[in-house]
């Protein structure tokens, strides 16, 4: 990409991002830590105006937006800065006082060694049962402390959550330890310890793994799963252009930032000729996983994956025919360090086409005329590892309009240290049994009810849309199945089958927060309402349709009810503003949620009209998740989805002209013609003997 | 499979449904209308005793179960009997007074022609602007007339929905009339009209089809989709015996009757050698698809598509790469006809496997460490055609213990016709524009509002479980996931992020009547209180997770409420029992719901106990449908699921032992060995330049 101009909506480059960090360092000095060294997104109003006229309209300058601490001062100043990248100034320079940036692996990686040498944590693990020749075996994974109010956000602490490994290849997630070191970057010190009431000295029962060396030991992998291929010789049917991707009737800019991981900006659909836009952008804006065990310090278990962590920094790196199958395209990522290189993450985002079954069929049951068209499903992926647990955030386009975010979660549970017999209270589960050494010299009652404690948490996620339906003045209406007001008998309702869709218009930021409604099957409709439909003469929209909406579990008033203002309720929505992407506020690590930043300030006394203008669209969904055994210890994908459709959209179902596999007409049937018929001819009938079975013929 | 014993669960083969109807005819004479030749299911203590020793024990015997109408008696007697296949005995000859059986297809074919014949039909039509020499493009759809109490349930009726078709080729929906023909089929002729209060004449715009005589002549198909291929070169992981089916632990017997379709009977997963029933049987039961506009008749559109027309007898013949792809496996179907003889379904069944994803997934942050595994699903799928409405039933089993009932609805949508302006009151949707031909002579004015109405309506599904969750004593524990009470800042919830699993059991047939929570994220166990998991201590489970769980849009009292009793709330559960399968009642057409047959009855002052017994789990979900432009006209899939997942049923994933794509531990990250990898070496990285977009390299 060297040379090349790059698309307004590009991440920075490598090159942008040294160009940046090396005016920082300039005007500041080498001491500098870089957490963020990001695009300034182009301010709409002129982007909006040079997609209207690329060739010859003024393109969007390229702005670097920097958020670094200055370890030499205070307590570490954190400054938020803009780069000017063709003349190379500082535009912004701003100490944001009392509030943390972002976790950067750097520090992250500082917390784990700090701990293994630290005296008190080493007379912790002693209590524990671990002795100091093994404190190599200890591991710590580094969380932000949450928002400890012992501490306030403007010392900048991590909590070490701990784990001991007996083998390395262990893990390690099956041997927490009871105590919490807190740990402060800048006096690179363990400050305090928290030791809970009750100690719980560490299990040392035998390991259940999950990797090939240990199920190769164990009885070894399954040998009758037979391998699936898929191909693609004529090539895929997508083509990128830099990170521009046309599909199908689809073109989007992918972005990609340390935060959100994957942005899709100016989504369009050809319709027929028609380029019509839908959607600004659209990322995947927040995450918060609360943890329900009400005992201290498990309240600090409550991540902002996104905000605190980042999605894009904590991106895997993919591979072929492993974690993507068929014919791939990948995009990489470039990211800044600590002192301001370039670390690159190959393979960030998969691209790829998936068959999808069905698109559409029918047969006449007179004549058995048929039509029978297969679907195909575009895939927009990344991957990202939030220290226990995995993300599989997967964007997918279907061919009828439809965009569907699809996440599919995997990973470690997150885990505590149980004592024999202890009561959970409901507030966790026992996911593995315990079973004490006898030279521990234990009670024989230990060995029932001693084991590995997964907390009960929930996985809350933040679908950010900036809508543009069909321009950018944009409307939301939420829509509730009922039944008609008319009594069953009435002259309205004489059988009292009459039901229809009761919808809400959503006039200011205040009335437009609300919540799901199973009961009436509550979707929220994104409505243009200055353009009607031709064939329905209503106006032109994109629904939301969207099950898994957990309430939030933690009450109101509580600590995570305070700091996660989005997750209070299903959908928020604000009038659209360059710069109010951040719903938790621009810096999410230990704030206390008062007084509210970010969504909660923007929406503040909620008078702001949000009606047929420039909206963003909030939505909160996710799972509440209980654990059991099965999730240990490693658990298979929970998926969760949601669907964005076009209603009245578009004049007719716009995927009819996707060749069927099969399609022949009544016409066709009495004539005794072929019809149409595009079968793909390399499915095979499954051989089904009792010979195949065993022994699968080769190819 | 002539010659072979077939498995007490087999659907009766063509064989035995001629044993059965001519061991009928020899005792009741040549006339009698066969409306039901199927397998009555084996006794459920004489089955589980054979298998539990199917080698030496005693085999249930073949009996053949039949509904009959006599057409020379009476309005047509009714008659439910059994025949004993093995002494060709008829056990049981009761009349069924005053019921209607189900519909077949012989009848269906007949309303047609005989609407297209009669006089008064003509008139109607003539009325709507349909000249005598053009009764031959006049179509009925025949369905059953519901309930409609002018008429009760004494007299077998059909009600003609009336379309017209400018050319054979085109889409009828768009071409609805505004009548109504009532038909008696033993008397062979109309014997009513429903004539709306306000005519709405035929609308003879121009057509907007789906198939490809229609889209080659609108502009073609696009071009741009290159072909996917799916292959198996090592053959299938599944093996099928007779129609006992293994895969991946799973094994299950997979039957099919006239009704239901498919149905799953004794479905087991071995565990580490340990084959564990899961459900005994499992099905899809019954469906309403009631319509929400009040104006009569269309109160009568609420079609039980299971129980008045029957799954089995609607579904399609599946064929090759076009319904299916990669390596299938298929099974057919036999069914009577009317007069005795077979019908034979070909490929009624498709049964394959498909890469699904990511299993499981995670990386160390520390080392970049890693496991990807990934997931294969297998479906078992039917798709049947309810005039209309296309259903594909997918019956989705994972690896991991999860068996997902997957529903994708296409086909069209049912459709009425509107006058110009009229007002459709919110009960339906203007899904196409009317444009009246200028000789028609009609005001400009009826150029903006006139066209295709198509009604709101539900489709709302009945799954059946018989669990025997390691055992036939099973419970139903319904879960809301709910915050602690203690308030926040108390001892107990000092933060306030306490929250726990709510478990209410389920005691009676009474209190089991639950619904749906979306506030709590309720979700329902299926629990054997007799077995604890060794790892958590908690009772060994399966979990029914279901979002689109909509109320019932028919008010309480309405035609729908009374006949649809299974469709009032979520979930019921009642006591097993031999021949309760049929919740609306053994015979649906016609029914008032007064008094309340099958579930209803079944439940009846809601006493019984359901608690650590032979329970049946009886769950109702659906979606709510307002009808778009997008729909029209034909529908793009549209998905429901469901998941019914293994919680503390494993003692830790069981799914550990699927070969990874790629495996490494941290030691072998640090000695810098390869680890364990089956990457697929099929996959490719998508060409992406100018050139291979267009012009796609051939191989």
């Amino acid at each position: 990409m060297s040379g090349a101009i790059p698309h307004p909506f590009d991440p920075l480059s490598g090159e942008e991002i040294q160009l940046a960090t090396s005016v920082i360092r300039k005007a500041h000095g080498d001491a500098i830590h870089f957490h963020v060294v990001t695009l300034q997104e182009p301010r709409k109003a002129e982007m909006v105006a040079w997609l209207a006229n690329p060739s010859h309209g003024h393109r969007p300058r390229r702005v670097a937006e920097v958020v670094v601490i200055d370890p030499r001062v205070g307590n570490g100043h954190v400054y938020d800065g803009l780069v000017d990248l063709k003349s190379q100034r500082i535009t912004k320079w701003e100490r944001a006082d009392g509030q943390q940036p972002i976790l950067i692996v750097e520090e992250l990686l500082e917390v784990e060694e700090a701990c293994r040498k630290d005296p008190q944590v080493i007379e912790q693990c002693r209590i524990s049962g671990i002795a100091q020749d093994e404190m190599h075996k200890v591991y710590a994974d580094p969380w932000t402390i949450s928002h400890d109010p012992r501490f306030g956000s403007g010392t900048r602490l991590f909590q070490g959550l701990m784990y001991f490994r007996p083998d390395v290849d262990n893990c390690q997630y099956q041997y927490p330890l009871d105590f919490h070191p807190i740990y402060d970057p800048r006096k690179k010190e363990i400050i305090a310890i928290d030791i809970p009431r009750v100690r719980r000295p560490l299990q040392r029962n035998k390991a259940v793994d999950y990797h090939h060396l240990y199920i190769q030991n164990e009885g070894g992998y399954r040998t009758d799963l037979k391998p699936i291929y898929i191909s693609q010789p004529e090539g895929v049917s997508f083509n990128v252009k830099g990170r521009e991707l046309e599909w199908q009737n689809w073109k989007f800019h992918i972005g990609f930032n340390y935060r959100e991981g994957i942005v899709f900006n100016n989504i369009t659909f050809n319709d027929k000729g028609n380029v019509r836009p839908i959607f600004y952008r659209m990322s995947l804006s927040e995450m918060v996983v609360p943890y329900g065990h009400p005992e201290p310090p498990h309240h600090r278990k409550h991540a902002f994956d996104l905000g605190e962590y980042g999605a894009g920094y904590l991106t895997n790196s993919l591979s072929l025919g492993c974690d993507c199958k068929g014919a791939i395209h990948y995009l990489d990522a470039e990211l800044p360090t600590q002192t301001g290189q370039i670390r690159k993450i190959e393979n960030a985002i998969c691209i790829h086409e998936e068959d999808d079954g069905i698109l559409f069929k029918h047969t006449d049951f007179r004549d058995n005329s048929t039509i029978v068209t297969r679907a195909r499903k575009l895939i927009v992926q990344h991957v990202f590892t939030a220290a226990n647990y995995e993300y599989a955030i997967q964007w997918v386009f279907h061919q009828d309009g439809t965009i569907q975010p699809d996440i599919k979660l995997t990973g470690i549970l997150n885990t505590y240290v149980m004592n024999p017999g202890e009561n959970l209270q409901g507030y966790g589960t026992q996911v593995k049994k315990g079973k004490f050494l006898v030279r521990r010299h234990v009670a024989n009652v230990a060995n029932l009810f001693a084991g590995v404690n997964a907390h009960n948490h929930q996985h809350i996620f933040l679908l950010r849309i900036n809508p543009s339906v069909d321009g950018h003045e944009n409307t939301i209406h939420m829509v509730d199945a009922v039944p008609s007001d008319a009594p069953v008998g009435s002259q309205d309702n004489l059988y009292g089958n009459a039901f229809l869709a009761k919808r809400t218009r959503l006039e200011t930021t205040g009335q437009a927060i609300t919540d799901y409604n199973g009961a009436t099957s509550r979707t929220w409709d994104i409505v243009n309402e200055n353009k009607l439909n031709p064939e329905s003469g209503k106006p032109v929209s994109y629904k939301l349709v969207s099950r898994d909406v957990p309430n939030l579990m933690p009450k109101e008033g509580s600590l995570v009810w305070k700091r996660a203002f989005f997750a209070r309720h299903a959908i928020h929505v604000t009038k659209y503003a360059d710069d109010e992407l951040w719903p938790a506020g621009n810096h999410v690590a230990q704030t206390s949620g008062e007084p509210a930043r970010g969504l909660g300030a923007w929406i503040g006394d909620g008078t702001q009209s949000v009606a047929n203008t420039d909206i963003v669209l909030w939505h909160t969904f996710g799972i509440t998740h209980f654990p059991a055994p099965e999730d240990f210890p490693v658990m298979p994908a929970e998926p969760i989805t949601l669907l964005l459709r076009p209603r009245h959209f578009f004049t007719c179902n716009p995927a009819m002209d996707v060749p069927p596999s099969y399609s022949i007409t009544p016409s066709e049937v009495a004539a005794k013609k072929a019809g149409f018929n595009t079968t793909d001819r390399v499915s095979k009938l499954a051989a089904m003997s009792e010979d195949t079975c065993c022994k699968p013929p080769k190819l």
